[in-house]
């Protein structure tokens, strides 16, 4: 498993998270070609997923359910472990750029900031699935809940989440932020409200500030 | 959850372990009779599985893989979560005898001392999982690996750990007996060598010496 990437020559690890329709996959799509067009070889993976185990618990993860809280946080660190061994992992070890539409911070948020998970089971887990890993940079799309399930509203299909009520999306939209401020060598809070265009420009520069781009 | 059945005067857990074709399935099913026959309210269970969640982690957990060791344990105690917090639990607190057909101690045996993941990833997930609960009394069915895995390949159907080899099932014998000598308050080795008939003798007397049986 990769540690310290950006220490040791490594690949980078790039994620990006946020509440519901705030741009996630958009943008990590539109990073992911910009990077290549720079000559990096990128991997574009999403969570839960990314690796078949991963996307085997997914499908469980979304197709039952409701879950106790703490079995679905281990179900979200199970589906990590499995996409961190076996893609973002090695993905790293070989020098790619990994670019990760939602990560921990998004149990870390939904979970225990939304649902009331204790923050120990979190902390637990991450330990356990993760031991040191962490990504280099994480880029957390900021947007009033309301705007962003109006977006993915628009988009058509519906999720669990989204059928929850507002001042659960407001807590994961709180939670998100605190994150960011406990950990701000790490995570950039980005608004999430303007044209693609702009997030994308947004994003760009705060990868390129971060990071050593070549 | 229930905590400390046995001393509050809520139901009793029983739960039957052993390598493959020990014969647990068969011997959950007599005491759970027999437990019945004395005018006892008795859930019979089994893991993974015994709750709608766990039974669709089992199907996952058993249709693909291989699995990182360390996920593997997370989903069996995501299972197991479910399976305590929706059936095991709920029937502890209204008086129920639990006879469970496996429980932790297969994921320590088979996980840890089978397939080498570390102690440390066992005791932070039932910490988290589990809480302080525990077997009242847990009943170690101990056989030579090679006379279970021809019981096993009689029955007709093969299952993943079956196909392992001999030295991995040697490791999970010995982790059962490893477990036992450890805790033998709770646990009592069986040898399952013998008839059913006498297994069932045996495993009868070995919970009316441990729980006052009415
Ligand atoms: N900056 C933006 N302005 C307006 N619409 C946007 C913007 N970014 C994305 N969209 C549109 O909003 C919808 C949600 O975007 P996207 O799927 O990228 O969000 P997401 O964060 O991945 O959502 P989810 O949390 O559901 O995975 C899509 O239809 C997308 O085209
Ligand atoms: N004491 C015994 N002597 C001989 N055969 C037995 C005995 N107990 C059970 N069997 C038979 O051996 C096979 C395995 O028994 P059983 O399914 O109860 O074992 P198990 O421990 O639940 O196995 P598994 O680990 O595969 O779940 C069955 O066909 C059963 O009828
Ligand atoms: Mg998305
Ligand atoms: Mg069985």
């Amino acid at each position: 498993m990769a540690r310290a990437a950006a220490a040791s020559g490594r690949g980078r690890f790039i994620t990006l998270e946020g509440g519901e329709g705030a741009g996630k996959s958009t943008q990590a799509r539109v990073l992911a070609e910009t990077l290549s067009a720079r000559g990096l070889p990128v991997l574009l993976t999403r969570e839960p997923g990314g690796a078949p185990g991963a996307e085997a618990i997914r499908s469980v993860l979304l197709g039952s359910g409701p879950w106790d809280g703490v079995a679905e946080c281990m179900l979200h660190f199970a589906a990590r472990r499995e996409h961190v061994a076996r893609s973002v992992g090695p993905a790293l070890e070989a020098g790619m750029w990994v670019v990760c539409d939602r990560f921990a911070d998004s149990t870390l948020a939904y979970q225990c900031f939304g649902q009331g998970v204790p923050r120990a089971v979190f902390d637990a887990l991450a330990e356990t699935a993760l031991g040191p890993l962490r990504p280099d940079v994480t880029l957390i799309l900021d947007l009033p809940p309301e705007s962003g399930l109006a977006r993915a509203a628009a988009r058509g299909e519906a999720n669990r989440y989204e059928a929850l009520d507002p001042a659960f999306h407001a807590r994961v939209r709180a939670g998100f932020l605190a994150i960011a401020e406990a950990e701000p060598g790490r995570c950039v809070v980005l608004d999430a409200a303007g044209p693609p265009e702009d997030v994308a420009a947004a994003i760009s520069a705060a990868v390129k500030k971060r990071l050593a781009l070549p």
